[in-house]
């Protein structure tokens, strides 16, 4: 069943509770009581409808994933992804903003941080918006240890060209960057809605992998 | 005049001492007597046929460019172009090989270090011949300020997704990054022979400043 009516969305959500936690902020250092293992816990940031974090937990069963997106009519598609998918053990969905990664978790409690297609806001006046800003990169780094990552994928040039000297500034390290990840497509990419739509139209997409540096 | 006959180039070189300073490594300390001023010397290490650092230097009288180049035959065409300029006063050329830097300057002594176009060395085996690679960023740090600089233009991707990661990697700060230079071309950008030639192409170029943090 495919959702076209929106209003719906609160409902279906409630309906789904074991998928969509409800009051992620009750839940801060619990996320392993809740998956029932000690595994790493990954998070994306804006997860849209959902199709990178459902691929990524099929593929890794021993990572737990935790899709972070904050509107209901855009979180609501992600859910029938994940029913469709057989609802894999070591997934869940919140309906959250990413500025509250920090009452959601506990320092060291995520093991990485993944940001895909995230919005541009190409507006210097809007930069602070942007999911790599430096005061995102500081809620990021709150709720993992000391080397924690941050992998992000965009096909946008502006905002990855940002992100760079932004992660750059916080002191973080730089382990990988593809400007152009289709060309040597690597046998794990998921690729995320977004990343079809754009790849498709023949747009490079980057890529980069970057780590927390102790502040030793 | 153009020269064909490269059997030329050594005496063409003798008589141009005033351009290609000889023995280079005896200078060390001197440049700013050389230049007969203290204004800032900036470096670019394989300069090729030297359009970009003789644009540089015409554009910007109150710094003083140093051009190297390792080859004879390559540096001829760029002391043409000093001839052809008008000989400025704040340009010299050297044939000499990157890795002789820390004979030829002191610490400190050279303000800013440009690398465009350099070779990609594309085989993992020869990265340490690339002229980003930690062993290089080390003589260019010794030879420059704690916050000197590396401006690094180029076409080529692969070298520059290995620029970044190894400039991050030894501890600099990304300042500026550009995936198209030419998309938005910066009014004072001064095209090198290879950035004329690739980017006519239509292939992107690719750019950064990255400054050496103080190892504090
Ligand atoms: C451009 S879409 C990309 C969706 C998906 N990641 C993809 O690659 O196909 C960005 C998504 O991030 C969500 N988003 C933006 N800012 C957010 C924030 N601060 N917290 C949670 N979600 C956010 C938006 O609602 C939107 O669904
Ligand atoms: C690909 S060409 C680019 C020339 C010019 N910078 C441009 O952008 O048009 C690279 C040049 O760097 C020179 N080169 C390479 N390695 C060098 C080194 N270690 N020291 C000095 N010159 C070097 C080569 O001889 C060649 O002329």
């Amino acid at each position: 069943m495919r959702l076209r009516h929106k209003p719906w969305a609160k409902d279906y959500l409630e309906e789904h509770a074991g998928i969509v936690i409800k009051e992620p902020e009750t839940k801060s250092g619990k996320w392993s009581a809740i998956f029932g293992n000690e595994n790493p816990v990954h998070v994306e940031v804006g997860t849209g409808k959902g199709q990178f974090v459902v691929g990524m937990a099929l593929a890794n069963p021993d990572i737990n994933y935790i899709g972070i997106e904050h509107f209901d009519s855009i979180i609501v598609s992600a859910v029938e992804k994940v029913v469709d998918s057989g609802i894999p053990a070591n997934l869940r969905l919140l309906r959250a903003n990413g500025k509250e990664l920090t009452d959601i978790f506990e320092k060291g409690e995520v093991a990485r941080v993944y940001l895909n297609f995230s919005d541009p806001w190409p507006k210097s006046r809007h930069a602070k918006r942007r999911l790599t800003h430096g005061e995102f990169l500081s809620l990021y780094q709150s709720v993992m240890p000391e080397d924690g990552e941050i992998h992000f994928k965009t096909d946008n040039r502006g905002l990855f060209e940002y992100s760079l000297v932004a992660m750059s500034e916080y002191g973080m390290r730089l382990l990988d960057v593809s400007l152009d990840l289709h060309a040597e497509m690597p046998e794990d990419n998921v690729m995320t809605e977004y990343e079809e739509k754009f790849s498709a139209k023949g747009q490079p997409i980057y890529r980069l992998e970057a780590r927390f540096m102790s502040k030793a």
